[in-house]
């Protein structure tokens, strides 16, 4: 089977013009197959602020109401996504750009109400997130990306997917990454790059040089027990192993400007399966 | 060689929700391969405003400063084309949205300075319309939009370019739609639609009955010495004789809603050569 990389940035990236451009450097220099996917940073923030729509976050996340669904519709799918096929186009990169609902690559659900419990009693409240989508292992459709790489295009994903009824959906990008990367794992032997603010997995949070350069689920056991890794990263961990567990060949977790390294495996943490 | 379709929708269309819907519907329905382009109406424009950002306009022509790129950008290759795509892939037609940057499919040229001349004199002022592009014959990529039919995809264009060098250009539609269904002219067979207000080329321009059915170019001539047809037609008609006379099949003129009457070839106005 051949390679491919599925590559994920975020905010800090995106919304520092000298750290994107040294990005899209790296990534179209990168050899083989690759995905790119991007979240928004603070352009939709500021875009909803300037047109006076107030962002309300509910456990950290956005409440995407039907205002703040256009806002970033506009900037993730059209302003960032469309820049950066450009910026990777000028750099020899056939760069094309996409949302869930193109070529229906990404079918999501919206996410259900969920109830306000206090304390396990339900207070009749409901949490509406939104115009979210929620993904799970079927959303991705392998064979519609798999026809793009075959014709010698590079998948450019925006955080916007679609529920197949018309309706457009703002999903996570650290989510859409991971289910893209598990589903091209039939296809491809497929490393998943998260790139982030850290250096990789830290054994000190204050320390760069601190990174743990290689991680196994038996060795996280052990890292997780000892009160080593950040709690912040658990999350990001858990869902790393899981989408190991399910055929990917391994996820890097590291800083952008390191992404020359992937190719010699010494890109940030490497996270792999016991095998 | 099979038959394609190239169809060009406007801003009467876009800005109306329910013309939309039924034009997404009839599109879906239309059998063979097919494309489509689209403006972005007053959503835009509307956008700018809000955001206190002016439209100058020069003969016409919006001028397309740093900040109005960034709107049309947001508004036509985000909002309009991802809502499109979204009803489209719920109609089960398999769209998938680009700008000209995708796939470095349509590569235009920024609009050059030009010199005011007032009755031929040089008054040394020049009009910058901005990040405007311009296309020419040898603009699009005709094998990789072939690629993307081929894959079973149906490509939505929104009117924006690219210049090859990392900057979008805002791009008349309309030219959009020529220069594509030229350039597809070599693998099938091409029809180029353009849906506008009226339901094709009228005799009397203020009776929607006096659609004239077919015209040929020699027919073309003698309609315009007659003075029969509208003067606001005649640059529309001469881009279209022009197109055809590049190897286009035919030019269709008329209303969205009798979209269904293309396939008995009664839809609109049709322009063909004399052969």
């Amino acid at each position: 089977m051949s390679s491919l990389y599925v590559i994920k940035i975020g905010g800090n990236i995106i919304d520092d013009p000298a750290q994107l451009v040294s990005f899209l450097k790296d990534f179209s220099k990168l050899e083989g197959l690759k995905i790119l996917i991007h979240g928004g940073g603070k352009i939709a923030t500021k875009l909803a602020k300037d047109l006076g729509i107030e962002s309300e976050l509910i456990e950290g996340r956005r409440v995407t109401d039907a205002e703040s669904l256009k806002v970033v519709t506009m900037v993730y799918a059209g302003l960032v996504n469309k820049n950066i096929v450009a910026g990777l186009q000028k750099r020899n990169c056939n760069a094309i750009g996409l949302t869930g609902a193109d070529g229906n690559m990404i079918l999501a659900t919206k996410r259900p109400l969920r109830k306000v419990l206090s304390f396990g009693e339900d207070l009749g409240e409901v949490i509406d997130y939104g115009f979210v989508g929620d993904l799970d292992d079927s959303s991705v459709d392998a064979e519609a990306i798999y026809k793009l790489l075959a014709a010698g295009f590079v998948p450019v994903f925006s955080a916007i997917t679609h529920d197949g009824n018309g309706q457009l959906l703002n999903t996570n990008a650290d989510t859409i990454a991971s289910v893209i990367a598990v589903s091209m794992s039939a296809h491809y032997t497929t490393s998943l790059v998260y790139c982030f603010e850290k250096s990789g997995v830290l054994r000190d949070v204050d320390d760069e040089a601190s990174v743990i350069k290689s991680i196994d689920p038996e060795q996280y056991k052990v890292l997780k027990k000892e009160g080593v890794i950040y709690s912040g990263m658990i999350p990001k961990l858990d869902n790393a192993f899981e989408a190991i567990s399910k055929g990917l060949r391994e996820v890097y977790i590291g800083k952008a400007d390191a992404l020359p390294e992937l190719k010699d495996k010494t890109f940030g943490t490497r996270l792999k399966s016991e095998k």
